[in-house]
Order: C-alpha cells, then structure tokens, then sequence
C-alpha cells in the first residue's frame, strides 16, 4: 500500500499516520492523545478498537477519520461478512463522533462498493478500498500544497522587502496527524517551507484539547519550520498589529454555500482576519465538501464532548510523567462545544485539491462541476 | 479601615482582597496564585512582598494592583520615609506591570500627597492613603454594580419570556478577587443576582493564566450564580446561535478615546458580539480611564509575560496535589501577549461609578467633566 512516497518522518523514519500492520490485516495507528510526550503505536483488530479510536480522539482530523472509518469496516467484515453487520458497523462507526463529514462519506463509500459483492469477496474489497483511501488522501494533500503555495508565493511577493519572514496563524492541527501523510493547511505550509519562503507559523494552542500546542507545534519542529505556540486569545492582537500575513485552517465539514466548519474558535480568528484585511484561507479535501448541507451555520451538527476536556489538562508533570490536572474549582459545571462555523462571508478562498475557489455554491461548483445537477 | 460592609464570603466569613493585618502595620492579601484549589493568605511585610505579590500576580485585576501598590509605599516608607527612598519605591512598584493604569494612578497620588510632608508623616498618611483608595474602590464598584443593573433590567425586560435565563458571558475575572471588593464586571452581575433577574453566566476560562476557570468559576460558585465555564474559543459559537445576551468585561486601561485594554482575547468576544448584534459593555472605575493616552490601540503597552504561563499550566493533579504540566513538545517556543486593546467602536457602553456612556472622548467627558480642560 505504500505506493507513495512517505512524507513526515519521526526520529528520521518515514511514518504515516494510519497504515496496515505487518501481519497483513491489522491496523496501526499513532496514539495522538499521548503525543507531543510520548510516540505509541496502536494496533487496532476489531471494529471497537476502530470506534473507540475515533470517539476518544486516538485519530482526529476529518480526513484521518474517514480512512480509520474504512479500515473499521474492514476489520468488521473480518469479523462478520454479513450484510446486515455491514449496516451495522456503518452505523457503530457513524455514532462516533458527528461533525466530520468525511466519516459519513467513507461509510457510505463502503456501503455503496461492498454491500452488493459477495459475501466472500467482501473482507478483500473493504481493504482495497481502506487503502485506496488513504492513497487518495495523500494525493489530495499534495495537491492542496501545490495550490496554496501558489497563494503564499503571491502575498510573499507583495510583502515588503523589510519586514522578516511570511507570518501564518492556524489554529488547531490540519497536518499530516489529521491526515494519511503532508496534511491539509501544514501541506500548503510544509509546500512554502520546502520552497525556501521564510515563514514563522503563530500556532494557535487550540484549547480544549491542545492539539495546537501538542500536534502542531511537534510537527512544525520535525519539519524545522520555525513557530511559536500562542494561546487561543492572541491571534486578534496579533492581527491589529501586522503580525499576520495570512492565516489558514483545515475543516473538519464545508457545506455547499461555503460555510465553514472546524475546531471550535475558528469563527474568531476569521472575524479578526476580516476585520484587519488579512487573508483567511480553508484547505479542504474533496470528501470534506458537504453537498447535502445548504446552510453550514444552520445546519451542521456541532459535536458537545465531555466537559472534562475543558475541567482538565493533560501534560507532563514535574516528574516527567504524563498526568492531568483541575484547572477549575471542584464541581464546577462546564460545557464543550467542539467545532464552530464561520460563514462563507469572512473566508478568502478554498484550497481544494483541484485548485482555489471563493467560498460560496458558485464557487464549488466551479471545481466540482460533476455536482451541478445534485440539489441539496 | 473596614467601615463600608464587607460583601464577599468565603466559607461564611466576609472578606476583602487586601486588608491591614490585627498587627496594625503589615498587609494581608489572598494568594490568588493558589485558588481555587488552596485558600491562603499571605502577609506583606515589606516593599519586596508587595513587588513580587503585583508581579507574579498573587494579586491581579487593575484596582487590586492600585491598591498593593499603595500599601507596598506605607510598608516601604515604615522601612525608610526618605523622599528619594519614595520615588525609588514608586519606580520600583511602577516597573511591576506595565499595562494597568491604576498602579500609575495610585503611586502618583502617593508622590503628590506624600513627598511633601515632613518624613515623620509620611508613613501614617502613607497608611491612610492606602486605606482610603480601597474604601474609595469599594464605593465605586457598588456605583458601578448599580448602574449596570440598571442595563441588565433593561435588556431583561426586552428578553422574550420563554427564552430561559438572562445570558451574559465575560472574560478574565472582574470581581471582588480584582479589585478590593465586589469587583466591576461582577459587581453588575451580584447586583442582579441579587435582584432576582434569572442569570445564567458564560466563564472564559481566559488561557493562559485562566483566571476564568480559576476565580470567576469560584466567585460565582460562592455567590450562587449559575454558570458554566467554556474555553476562550465558544464564545463566537454562543453568540451565533443566541446563547449570550450580554457580553460585560472589566477593563486594565479604558484610552481617553474609549479604546479598552483588557486580558487578551477581549477584542475577539468585541467582534463576535458586533458581529451578532450582541450588546457589549466594559464596568470601569474612574481610576481605570488614562486620561493621557489618546489612543488606546496605538499607544497602551502590552506586557509580555513569561511564556512558560503558556507551555505549563497548573491545576490539581491526579492526587489531590497542585502541580503543573507541560502541555507543549520539550524545548517549544511560545509568546504570551497579556493584554489586548478593544477599539471604542465595538463597545456598546462603559458602565463607571458615575453612570453609563459611549466608548469616546466625548462620552467619557460628559461624566468626567473635570477633565475637559485637561489635554491627552
């Protein structure tokens, strides 16, 4: 299955971020809730293992989400090659987490191929298409790099001559952890770096879950490109002041008026984007387009997770050891919306794998003209 | 010294924030370093205790720090009453934060009252001084509690009445924790609790130093009020779907333009509030406005504070025990801004002791008509 080139590397070997185990048929996985402080490979064998390694964020990331969703399936059929169990994973696995978009598409991807093959062809098939998804991710992201280094080539060159390296703000982790391989928002950064732009990347910490703090920026560093970790709250200071030259996020669902949903506080950031005239940029996979939705902000389901995400903090304590604390008084009641919208309005462009469009029907429909007759 | 009522209790007993210790000369303060996992109290004895309480925020909040800082001159002056030994402690304390205009404001006073007294006066008029700018706080803060309850019934009364408790979300922690007692932001929010207004209040846990989910969060609790604390990125996600009446902030500086400096992330609720037509409102004391800076954006000094308030965050861990944890890759780097600046036209109104006004030179003259002659 590796037939592409394998791009991030940790300690100097070349990793995906999801890829078939040696013995042919089980999964591996990087356990990303133990990172940035300790690298675990996770083998998942059955469809819990794939379920609950979606529900508890041991894999995140729209695009990651759909390929551990396919490979689930195939690990299902291994189980049970029935029709009926075939519903019933797609249902288990669609139950995990409810924004991402990818995940249902993957699901439906599955159910559409395997559910009218026979019932001895299906095990083979679900692992052919697992795999043919991951692939095409990384060809996706690859060629969302080539197009949003395009856009960083341009500001870059009208940026005056003085005034030091292209300054990026992103904001939760749209890299190749949220990924198969290069990632979508760090694909286009990894593209600019790679192209010997000098950048310095403000990388939001991304509270509740930190995957700013924890993901982006143990990216950034294995990749040399010079960052600097900031707290939710300062990307609008940074903005007023010149600081930002261009921020750029992933989406986790973009529905077909180009309403754009991601990880909680994404909408902030645009809205102090719009409001000091600096560019917000999307990068989206294909699959993360939601055709059926019309009205992102209206319509997207927005995932509440456990309100121990925003209570606690998960960290390396002064021992070394990897602990959480409280952070707010005993009892408190708190609540953990994981994903807001930011309408079409406040957003630049998309960064799509067949190239750069305005956020709106019009301009989606431009890349993917196939959807044309499809309504809502 | 405690001749007005003392509102504020903890387990059952009131207290303020800063008051003279039973040996008539030293100061104590609540280590709000500590809370809400620990309540200790810690006796200033000297210019150095008073300097390094302001500086690592032991005590917080801009009439707090007005406050310390004015009794860090009478435990100074106890040490030595010379006036050079005056305007090196004023220096000294001035060089503590650089963003809170009330420390200026309150060594200022002590320059002008006290340096030309004959030296055997200085250290009980340094001690009155002290004590009168804490009742002084009190005072203002109940004006200030009234006036914006006045806002709060306003915006109640318009509210449909099945559409649940009155909303209101707020930053950082403006209570009786940040100033000497019932705190400015909070101040209106007891007031109309105790009103019998329904409310129901949205805590900012306000990364990095989470002052939100620290002490707002325990306030709240102590004083009955419904709350629920959310991440610093939910609050644009609340105002979009019609979670949040009201937004009501403190303030660390308020320019003579009407330009507010607060905590960091302020100016990102600003924009999402106008954005949906969400009512925005900063309680200040008349201390707060810097009468000399023209424009807020432009000229207020941001602090710079230590980035590990960033990479580490504490809380109680796993045992019962405060600790911190790294919640970044080793050796990371992070900027942390502490501050930013609201521009006056996303702010609905400016609730002082004196009343409620427009964020402008104009408004803010109306209630503060000595100012009028006096140049920025």
């Amino acid at each position: 299955m590796r037939c592409y080139d394998l791009y991030m590397k940790v300690n100097d070997k070349a990793y995906r971020s999801i890829w078939l185990n040696e013995d042919g048929w089980s999964v591996d996985i990087i356990d990303q809730t133990r990172l940035p402080h300790e690298f675990i490979i996770k083998t998942l064998q059955n469809l819990e293992d794939a379920a609950e390694a979606i529900a508890v964020m041991r894999v995140r990331g729209a695009p990651l989400i759909g390929a551990t969703a396919a490979y689930g399936v195939a690990l299902a059929l291994r189980q049970n090659p029935t029709a009926t169990h075939l519903v019933e994973t797609c249902e288990t696995l669609l139950a995990t987490r409810p924004t991402a978009v990818n995940l249902r598409w993957a699901l439906a991807k599955a159910q559409r191929l395997l559910s009218g093959l026979p019932r001895e062809q299906r095990v083979e098939k679900a692992y052919v298409m697992a795999a043919d998804i991951c692939n095409e991710d990384v060809a996706i992201n690859q060629a969302i790099g080539r197009h949003g280094l395009d856009v960083i080539r341009r500001l870059w060159q009208k940026k005056p001559d003085d005034s030091g390296a292209f300054q990026i703000l992103t904001h939760c982790n749209a890299g190749w952890l949220a990924t198969v391989d290069w990632g979508t928002a760090l694909a286009v950064i990894y593209k600019a770096h790679n192209e010997g732009i000098p950048l310095h990347v403000w990388v939001d910490e991304t509270r509740p879950r930190n995957q700013g703090a924890a993901l982006t920026a143990w990216e950034l560093a294995a990749h040399g490109v010079p960052h600097d970790v900031v707290v939710d709250n300062v990307g609008g200071h940074l903005m007023q002041h010149a600081q930002v030259d261009m921020c750029i996020t992933g989406t986790d669902r973009t529905a077909r008026n180009g309403d754009v949903c991601n990880k909680i506080g994404t909408y902030l950031k645009a809205l102090a984007a719009k409001d000091n005239g600096v560019p917000f940029y999307v990068a989206l996979p294909g699959p993360t387009i939601d055709w059926q939705t019309k009205d992102g902000l209206n319509e997207i389901p927005i995932e509440i997770r456990d309100s121990t995400e925003v209570t606690h903090v998960a960290g390396k304590n002064t021992a070394g050891e990897v602990d959480r604390v409280q952070i707010t008084p005993d009892g408190v009641s708190a609540c953990n919306f994981a994903f807001d919208v930011t309408p079409a309005r406040l957003v630049t462009g998309l960064i799509t794998e067949r190239g750069i469009c305005e956020a709106s029907e019009a301009g989606l429909l431009d890349l993917y003209p196939e959807r044309k007759g499809q309504t809502a």
